[in-house]
């Protein structure tokens, strides 16, 4: 699928020899002739990385011309030093871009607690200026410049027509291992020619990440790097958006979180399915979430879905555990809209048909009916295979 | 090694046909003629199965007789009928035994959802009845009577002398799958002939469980069947344990529930690796117990102590998302007395011989020393192969 580049951004991945593999992209240049508005959200760990400590400090801000990124090491733990290499990583981005340093952000994943190979970064990056384009390869080499583990790039955009202009919406992410339940995603970058307010750009932002890659995990252990970012760059023309328009733009906006997030763990290490845990009639949004991110985060469920086993005991369970206060007599469950659990009771259902189902879908849905309220949320995960434990017990520090 | 069996108690284990493998015991059952003190601490599971209903209902008590428990099947998700059968399976035990319905408690774990087989239940009641025995052997089927997927038994005993009397504690405990970090164990019984008020004892039981069974986990989810029983019949003779003597009984209650809690993790489905997780210097015990917990949780930490890998990196930023407050910078670690990180930076070690010192020992140590507090924590789990996902996706419902 290509995506159309919004207008006014240029873009490149170059290989600068941070990955072993000197074949793969692991440096990402992203350039906006005009300043953009710049919002990001940005992992909730206590332990948070070198660059996201950077980012935090020059977002929210109206003139951001530069993202730069590395994969294959991802500057975390790494004290002062890590600091002034972000810094200098961004700095060196934004001279290559005749830009402010203030005006570059920075983004990096991969190896936790090694210092990044700074003169292989400032070459890659004299490399990266010279190659920018506005074609959708060289998105697409951008794209694959922020993948470790991923097996493929993870690209979604949307094209909407709004007060008589055509806005593009476009985004990248990566991530496929150390994906957890909050702020759940590795990085992301959403670019859009559309003018926005700040406070708007930051409003809808939050607002995406809460139904998207808040709710995706692949084994629940929140990094230290995660980082989405959004700009804006109004080269779409027009005054910011306002009203019905930017309600619309919120809208695409989310959906191209969500396609982008569901990548994640439908590309989790090892997988075999995506899971989709819907719970719905939930007292609150916060206990919906609670719920279904529980039972995604448990190993027993994750491996009965990879066994293509329709185990609704570990599932029931799991939401018992969830902290959430509710009434167990009013659970139902189904799994692949097969009923397995109605108000409290196991109900005769044929095993073998929902195994089948289990192992002939790519996605597991399971249905969670709490019948006391009516927040819902759905959230999405991995299952756990032999595979995921091989590729974790053999990467190796 | 054989337990030394508290005066009073008679044991036995039969196998009545629950498990699909009759060679194997499946229905335990442990009487005191003296009634005895009995006291209980359940799963915080709010899907609960029917025998902890039952148990919660009739403890604590003065006058406990009979234990009965199988495995096989855990009377969960089943409703009223469940509370019946469990009921009933209490009711069965105590006429086999001369005691009065209400001096029966009863245990069950194995497949969630399915009803007792109560015609195999009774007999087996029966036969277990007629084939009491105060011997060690007699304790020992009793231990195997309880056990799933465990590989062995897990027992643990303690001869103290206390005010001339000679006091004796046995415990036997059965888990190795859906362990979860609250009340963590799955079933386990503590028979002493001290004798006890019902208020020490209860006391003494939460205490001890607060420093064992609830200080493990396998895979973090919290069973619906945990349950763990004190029964003090004063067969010993003499008054109550107070003062310094009750301290002393209380201290081997805790090593006898801290040794049968780590058989659990150390017998985890699939592990090669126990790791107690030891967290020093918290502001508070919680937040002790919460870092271990979720270090214990994460399936990086676990894949990587798998590989023989100290990833340090999926250790640090684990204690970081889990919800306390500290200061990164102040944050240490050492695997197997190997310092990797001091102070929130990384530092220079010999990372093949600490691979090899974790691939060369059974259990792995991991330090963290936070210098916020004075509170502290050990908790064991166990690591995360190939073979757990294999067990546990081929475990069919």
């Amino acid at each position: 699928m290509s995506i159309v580049v919004p207008a006014g951004f240029r873009f490149s991945g170059v290989s600068c020899g941070i990955k072993q593999d000197t074949t793969r992209e692991d440096l990402t240049l992203i350039v906006t002739d005009a300043p953009a508005v710049g919002v990001g959200v940005y992992t909730q760990n206590l332990v948070y990385a070198a660059p996201v400590a950077v980012d935090r400090q020059r977002t929210p801000a109206a003139d951001i011309r530069v993202v730069v990124a590395n994969s294959g090491n991802a500057n975390a733990c790494t004290g002062a030093r890590g600091i002034q290499d972000a810094e200098a990583m961004a700095r060196m981005a934004a001279e290559a871009c005749r830009a402010q340093p203030h005006q570059a952000l920075v983004m990096s994943t991969g190896i936790i607690g090694q210092f990044l190979p700074m003169e292989r970064i400032a070459a890659g990056i004299r490399d990266a200026a010279s190659s920018l384009g506005a074609d959708p390869a060289s998105f697409d080499r951008a794209a694959q410049g922020i993948l470790t583990t991923d097996r493929g790039s993870k690209v979604a955009g949307r094209v909407l027509e709004l007060n008589d202009r055509t806005i593009h919406l476009a985004g990248m992410a990566k991530g496929a291992g150390m994906i957890g339940p909050r702020m759940a995603t590795m990085l992301a970058v959403i670019l859009t020619d559309a003018r926005l307010e700040v406070a708007d750009a930051q409003d809808c932002l939050v607002a995406a990440v809460a139904d998207s890659f808040n709710c995706i995990s692949v084994e629940g252990h929140t990094s230290t790097n995660d980082t989405v970012l959004l700009l804006a760059n109004g080269a779409a023309d027009g005054p910011p958006l306002t009203g019905s328009s930017l309600q619309s733009f919120q809208a695409s906006l989310r959906e191209v979180c969500i396609e982008l997030a569901k990548m994640i763990p439908e590309d989790g290490e090892g997988a075999s399915h995506r899971i989709a845990i819907e719970v719905r009639g939930a007292a609150t949004r916060d206990d919906a979430h609670r719920i279904a991110r529980t039972i995604a985060d448990s190993a027993l469920v994750k491996t009965a879905i990879a066994g293509g086993d329709p185990n609704w005991g570990r599932i029931v369970s799991a939401a018992g555990y969830a902290g959430v206060a509710f009434d167990p007599d009013r659970l139902s469950l189904s799994i692949n809209g097969t009923r397995l659990y109605q108000l409290g009771q196991p109900v005769e259902f044929d095993a073998s048909a929902t195994s089948r189902s289990i192992q002939e879908h790519r996605e597991t849905h399971l249905l969670l009916e709490l019948h006391e309220g009516s927040a819902s949320v759905t959230f999405w995960t991995s299952d756990l295979t032999v595979d995921y434990v091989r590729i974790n017990a053999e990467y190796h520090t």
